[in-house]
C-alpha cells in the first residue's frame, strides 16, 4: 500500500481524497481545520500538524488549497513541505493557481531536490465524487509518468500540456474564463429574451439541447434561467480571483482580452455590491438584470 | 401533391427547397437570379418571374432572403406577395430578420386577409441539405398547425415559442449572439493559451471534448484553433449585420450587454478594416490577433 | 424691419428668439404649445398656427426642435415649412440632429427651391439668454452669407465647418460625444477618489481650477463632486438621445470607439433603471456610484 | 545655505533640481547614470555615489524616479536613504507610484525614526523647467510645514490633500486617468470627425478656444488632430504603467470604471503592437485609426 501526503481538505479535496482511498492509498493528511478529516475512512490515513508532517516519507504529495500565496505557504513556509520532501519527491500541485506561483516553487523544489507539477482540475465537487473530473498536468516528463497511476484514480481523464513549468495552470485558467464568459453570455442572452417576452427556460432548454448541448449550457443555463441562486455553489469573490487570474495573464502576456474585461467588471461590481459571498450565477444574472432595471 | 411558393434560393433556400421537393412538394419558386432554379428537379419546379406570382394559388409561400428590407420589399412591394396570396394563406417567413419587420408584415398580413408566421432557422447550408435544421416558430396558432408538416419537411425539429408574432425572431436573434459570443470567446481564450506557449490545437481539443463537448464548439472551435479561415462559410459583414440586429434589441429593450457590446465593436472593427467578405472566423480571431500584436 | 420664422420655442429656442427680438427682427413664431410665446415682446412677434404659416413670405426660418423626427415633420409634413418656404428662401435648422437628416431635408428643399443648413449651437439656456453660445454652420455659402447677421445675434461666435450639408451636425454631436465623456470620466475619477478617502470637490476643485480650467470641468465638475443632481437641467433620456447619434455615426462611419460604447451603456442602463427624466449628471454619477456599492 | 537630497536626474528631476538651485539650495544629488548631474550648477552640487550618501546629514530628501520598485529599492536596499537619513529627517518622495507603496515606505520612515511624505507633481519637464508644476502633498502635517519652501521653489502652487500617507499618490493617480481619457476621448472624436469629412485641425482648434479651453485640451489636441507624433514626449510603456495603477486602486477599492478599462485595453494593445517606445499621443490615436482602417 503506498503512502502519500494528502493536503486541503475543502469540498473538492475531501472527495478527491476518499477515491485516494478507495483506490488503496494511505494518505498523510493535513488541513488547516483538522475536522474535515474525520468524513474518511480513519484507518486508511494519519492525521498530521503541519504541511512538513504530511509531506515526510512519502513518495509524492498532493495540494488542493485556495490561492496563490497558500500554496506558497504551504510549500516555502516554516512547516512548509520543502522542510520534508524527500529527494525526488513529487509535490502535485492541483489548486487554480497562476503559473507564475508555479515557476517559482518549481524553482524552490529543484533547488531542494524535489519535484514540482502542476496539475489543476476541472469539476465541481460532485464531480470529484463521482471521479469524473477532467485532470491537467504540465512538468517534468518522468515526474509525470510516475504520479499517473495517482491521477488516474481521481478522475476519468488525465490531459498532458507539455514540459513548460505552468502550462496546466494556463489551460485551468483559460477554461474557467471559457465558464464564467458562457455564463455572462447566457445572462445578457435570457435577460434580453425575458425583455422580449419570452420565457427563459424554454430558451435555456432549446439552447441546451441543440446548438450548446454541453453540461456547461446545460447546469448554468437552467439555473440561470430559473434564478436559481440558491444554494451557494461558488462564491463571487472566488469568482473574482478566478477572473483576474486570467485578467492577470492577459496583461502579462499582452493579449487584449474583450470578453475578458467584461467579466472582470461584472465580478468587481458584485463584490463592490457586497454579493461576494453569494452564488457566482447570482453576480453574474442579478448584475446583468439590475442594470436592465429588473 | 402539394403546390407552395418557395422564394430565395441562396445557400440556405436552395437545399431547403431540395428537402421540400424530396417530400412530395411542387415549388413556385422564385429567385433575383434565376440560374440558381437550375439545381433543382425541374419537374417539381414552376419557375416565377415576380414574388407576387410565385404566391399565387397556393395555401402557403416561404420566403428565405438576406435581412429586413429585401424582405419587406418581397411583401409589400409592387410585385410582392401580398399581390397574389389567397385568404387565409399563410407566409412563412424563415430569414434572419428583426421581430419588428416581422410585426409591420403581419399587420400588412392581416389587413390583406393571409396569415404570417416567423420561423427562422438554425444550422448551416450542410444541415440544411442533411435536413438538420432546428426550426423556430412563433404567431398564430392554427397557422402553425397548417404548416407543420412543411416546417418538418425542412428540419429534425420544429420548436414553438408561443403566441407572438416575433418571438421566433428574438431567439435566432439571441442565438446567433451566443454563437458569436462563443467564437469570440475562443479566439480570445486560444490567443492568451498561445501567448503562453501552449498548443492551440490541444486546447481547443481538450475543451471541445469534455467541457464544450457541444458542435458549436467543436466546429468552430477547430477552425479558429487552426487559423482555418477559408473557403469563406459566413461573411463578416453578414456577421455584423446579425450582432447590430441583437444590439438593436437590446437597446430597444433596456437591456446592457456588455459582450453585445465588445461583439459590435469587434465587427465594427473587421468591416472597418476591410473584411467584410472575409469569413467571420477570421474577422473574429485576426481581431483577437493584432490586437495583441500577432 | 426684418421679418423671419421662427419654430420652436423651447428652453433654448425662447432664449434665442429673444434675442433676435433685441436684435430688431420680428418674429413668425410658432411652437406646438402656443402659451410659451407669452414670454416674448408680443410686439414684435406675429403668433402662427402652423409651421408652413411660420415660414410664409419670410427670407429665413429658424427650426430649433427636438429631435430628427419632429424637425422632418415640420419641414415636409402636410403643414411644413416646405409648403410656403419661397424660392430662393433659407431654412436654419439649429437642432441636434444627424448629418443624415439634414442631407434629406436640404435635398428636399432643393427641389421646392428653397435652401436649407445645418447650424446647431452649443450653451444651455442660460447662455442661449447672454448671447453667449458657440454656433456652427455648414452648407451653401451664399446662403451662409445672407444669414450670417442673424446667427451673429445669437451667440459669441459663428464658426464655419465648411459645405458640406451636414458638417455642422457632426461637429455639434462630435461635441456633446465629449462632454459626455468628461461627466462619465469626472463620475468615475471623483469616485475613484472617494473611495480612497479623498474629498470629491477637493479633487473637483484642484483640476478644475488647474490642468481642466475650461468651463466643461468646472460646471459639470462641481456639479457631479456635490452630487448636485437637481434641479433637473438636461434629461437622461435626452442624453441617451445624444449618445446614440455619436454611435449610430460611429456605426455608419465604421469608427470603433471604445469610449462611445461605454457612454451608450450607462445612459442605456439609466433609462432601464428608470431614470430617464433625472439629470444626466444623476445618471452618470449615480450609474458609477451604484456600480461600486456606494 | 541649506543641503538638501535629490535622487533621480531624469526629465523632470534635473529642471527641478536646477529650480532648487536657484532658490539657494546646496544638493547632495545621486543619479544611476552620473552624467545627468553635469547639467547642473557644479558648485552648488556634491555628487554621491549612492542613495544613502544623498540622504546623509541633510533634513530632507527628494526622490524623483519611475516606479514603485524603484522607489522602494531606493530607501530600503543596501545602500538605500533610510541607512543614514537622520531622526526626523524628512523624504519627500515625488514620484507617479502607488499610495501602497507609500503606505509600506512610510512604515519603513516610521520604524527608522524618519518621515515620509507622497509629494507627486503634474506638469512635463516644460511646466518643470518653468517652474509652474502642480504640486500635490499628503501626509503628517509637521513635515509638510516644514518642507513647504522646498516645494514652493519647484511649482506655481502645492495643494495640501490631507494627513492620509497616500492621498496626494492617488490624486496624481486620478489626474493621469484624466488625461489619458481626454486622449483618447479626443482621438475618437477627431476620428470620427475626419471619416465623416471634417478637418481634424479645425475641430479640435474649435472646442480647444470654446467649451474644451483648457491646456490639456488645447496641447493634446493639436499634437492629435495634426498626428503630431515625434518627437515622443512620454512613452506609451510608461502610459501603461500610469493606467495601470489607475486600474489597479479601481480593483483594489472596488470601483468599476469602464473608460478605465478602455484605457487600459489601448494601452496593453499599443504595447502588445510594439509600440512601448513611442509617444503616448501615437498609441492613443493610431489605435483608434487602426481600428476605423485608416
Amino acid at each position: 500500500m503506498m503512502k502519500i501526503g494528502f493536503i486541503g481538505l475543502g469540498n473538492m479535496g475531501v472527495e478527491m481524497a476518499k477515491n485516494l482511498i478507495t483506490a488503496g492509498y494511505h494518505l498523510q493528511v493535513y488541513n488547516r481545520s483538522s475536522g474535515k478529516a474525520d468524513e474518511l475512512e480513519q484507518t486508511a490515513i494519519t492525521r498530521c500538524k503541519t504541511p512538513a508532517e504530511a509531506a515526510a516519507n512519502v513518495p509524492a504529495v498532493i495540494t488542493m488549497l485556495s490561492d496563490d500565496e497558500v500554496v506558497t505557504e504551504t510549500v516555502i513556509g516554516t512547516d512548509g513541505i520543502l522542510q520534508t520532501l524527500q529527494q525526488g519527491g513529487i509535490h502535485i500541485s492541483m489548486s487554480t493557481i497562476s503559473p507564475n506561483a508555479s515557476e517559482k516553487m518549481a524553482a524552490a523544489h529543484q533547488k531542494a531536490g524535489s519535484k514540482y507539477l502542476a496539475s489543476p482540475v476541472f469539476g465541481r465537487p460532485e464531480a470529484a465524487a463521482a471521479k469524473r473530473l477532467w485532470i491537467c498536468v504540465s512538468g517534468d516528463k518522468e515526474a509525470k509518468e510516475s504520479v499517473q497511476p495517482i491521477l488516474e484514480a481521481l478522475g476519468q481523464g488525465v490531459i498532458d500540456f507539455g514540459d513548460s513549468i505552468g502550462g496546466a495552470n494556463v489551460v485551468k485558467i483559460v477554461g474557467n474564463f471559457m465558464i464564467f464568459a458562457s455564463v455572462e453570455m447566457m445572462a445578457e442572452a435570457f435577460t434580453l429574451s425575458e425583455k422580449q417576452g419570452l420565457d427563459r427556460a424554454q430558451v435555456a432548454d432549446f439552447f441546451g439541447s441543440t446548438l450548446f448541448n454541453a453540461p456547461i449550457y446545460q447546469n448554468y443555463g437552467k439555473l440561470i434561467a430559473t434564478k436559481a441562486y440558491e444554494p451557494v455553489r461558488f462564491k463571487a469573490k472566488l469568482g473574482y480571483k478566478d477572473v483576474s487570474l486570467a485578467f492577470d495573464l492577459a496583461q502579462q502576456s499582452g493579449t487584449p482580452m474583450p470578453i475578458g474585461s467584461a467579466l472582470l467588471n461584472r465580478m468587481l461590481t458584485a463584490v463592490a455590491k457586497g454579493w461576494g459571498d453569494r452564488d457566482c450565477v447570482e453576480a453574474f444574472d442579478r448584475g446583468v438584470a439590475e442594470d436592465a432595471g429588473l
